[in-house]
């Protein structure tokens, strides 16, 4: 078990309400309505604005060149990703305009500042498990949704958003950043740090199923 | 018309759903139901301690012994609100304990967290343009829900909660938050900005009617 | 040994280069130049608004409110010692206008700035090892120039300044300081840490020395 | 006049005592001692660390998608430089061992985090600016030290690195850093904050100039 897992363990109940919401579950079936998907997605390109931020604070509070580059690459790959994202909601029809103009909803406010207050009050390894359960969490939904690879969903009406996800490039990502997170605990974790940190990704999990829960309620 | 004039006018809509708000309206008249006031007074305890954080933030951020002198009030003075706020929640049969082990809600993770995220990446009139439908909307909000004064309340259910924000003690302290922001707007306001200050007063308000809403959601 | 002492074990060059700097020595033989002292006092009150920065930055970065209130104590007591300041400085014959308006030196700015960021990059532990050569050290020196007790000093021509440093209050202050530099190292320290900030205050302890050559200098 | 040209006709004392330095001086007619020019390089590695923060600063407090990809490909190419002046210090027999394993000079301390403060306590146009003698600067001393082009150098002795900061691409950079400082300025500036500025532009040419004092001191 790493770092990762001992959290979701402690968290168990908050871990399960986001990664087994309704949407979630909706969107695998395939009944999710349209409507809801769109909520979802342009708040969740207002959610990538912040999110790159939240790795320009890790480059930020870094000390060595190393780890600036490499929250730098996280950056780098957040904005190209949003591009993915301004094309993806251009198929739903939602413009580029719409996006910009589009006001975040409470459940994007309260996530997304909550990672970058974890970022600015704590230290690295607080910012990066407040991120976790979307960097991560998301690799495990792609992947949940997609149980016998991403060609057996043949016109899935989601299958573009789930391919994104369960490809082996994500499911890369997903590991480093656990990888990462092993790394920095094997240098800052304590055993009463657990604890708080525990918490935080609660709280954490609980602000993705109330994005979720969002994006259901259109 | 001063500074905080200037953005109710320009957020009037989202400025009345925050001092207009059911629980508002509800508070004054009487029946607004227990279970809402005392989910609002646990929350608002955890808010207290956010916004501690803000005016630190501000003491931080100052260039002059002046101005953090001045935020060191503010937050001198939040701790001791604090300190009110849990004997006024014992009264409501309130425990600390309760209190501290009482998760956020979102309205309450979203608009704290907001408002500290402004100050971090702006200047000082951002953030204390964020913490203004608070400072300086409770005082409206008091005086409104008093209109012939606090003897005239009688023994109504909230007269504590509303004597405290209709008192001419408040009602100072948010004059001199209003003069606070001239002073600020006088020295780094530019038409240019002023729109964007407007979008983010806009946005704090509705993040404070969010903030009643769950109140009465309970 | 508690967390202070092994800090300055790992760092004993650097440690000694600062509690036994020329300036300290002369200060305590009373040979030192007026105007060394003048220079240092100017700067040390400029090197205050920093640091009461430093504490408001302790309280942003807090997590409970008694984090916050004991980082509202520091910062509120040293807005008291500024007020001190002032009035020592006013026996040597500095205004406040002088006090005001004299630029800050590079060593001010490199000491202030470095603690200032190590709070801001690092977590409460980063900000407080930073401070603490200040914080403790002053102390340590107070004693060691009054080994004898203040009393004795007589008419030293540094007697006030020393006396500051030296008296019970001071010592407390001191104290206090070590007992939460072990509280929180018993939160967060790991081995892994201690060489990283073994090496952050053995700079910290070098900035301070840096700061009486400053005033040596003239 | 463009509001650079205005920094510096308010600050032309300190802007020349760092443009003028006799390190820079020394440098152009080649008497500059090897010894400064390591010492120098091996700080200016140091400091260029501090710089990608900056960057990655101005990424984290920016609004928009904009801003926050301009800041990213600021700070990817610090990191590219990063790359370039470990090849410089090869040349210079300087190994990235001995780079990595330097010690902060207090010049390298004073200018690096003086600069990152005024980010964090301040807004974009505060970090511009306190970034400006450096990014702008060293385009107007290449081309100052190559006034009639890089090939004219012959075998200067510091011909590459002049030829790095006098050539067309270097001179692009600084161009396109003046038209953002310009741009920002049309947003935020004020003619009371313009005193501001214009102090915090002298204090970062003074530190700057203590940064080539330090050079020379060796």
């Amino acid at each position: 078990m790493d770092i990762f897992d001992h959290l979701k363990a402690a968290a168990q109940t908050d871990w399960d309400s986001y990664v087994e919401h309704e949407f979630v579950r909706r969107m695998g079936d395939g009944t999710l309505p349209e409507a809801a998907f769109r909520t979802y997605l342009v708040q969740d390109y207002l959610f990538l604005i912040q999110f790159a931020r939240a790795y320009a604070l890790a480059a930020y509070k870094s000390r060595t060149i190393a780890d600036i580059r490499a929250a730098q690459v996280g950056l780098s790959s957040i904005l190209d990703e949003t591009d993915l994202h301004v094309r993806l909601c251009g198929r739903w029809g939602l413009s580029p305009e719409t996006l910009e103009a589009a006001p975040e909803r409470q459940a994007t406010v309260a996530y997304t500042r909550f990672v970058l207050d974890c970022g600015a009050a704590g230290d690295l390894l607080d910012l990066h498990i407040a991120l976790s359960p979307c960097v991560i969490g998301y690799a495990e939904i792609g992947r949940k949704l997609a149980p016998d690879g991403i060609d057996a969903l043949g016109d899935h009406p989601y299958r573009e958003w789930i391919g994104e996800y369960a490809c082996d490039g994500y499911q890369d990502v997903a590991a480093a950043a656990r990888q990462h997170l092993d790394d920095l605990a094997a240098r800052v974790m304590t055993d009463q740090r657990f604890a708080e940190l525990a918490a935080l990704f609660s709280k954490a999990s609980r602000l993705e199923a109330d994005f979720w829960q969002m994006g259901l309620d259109g």
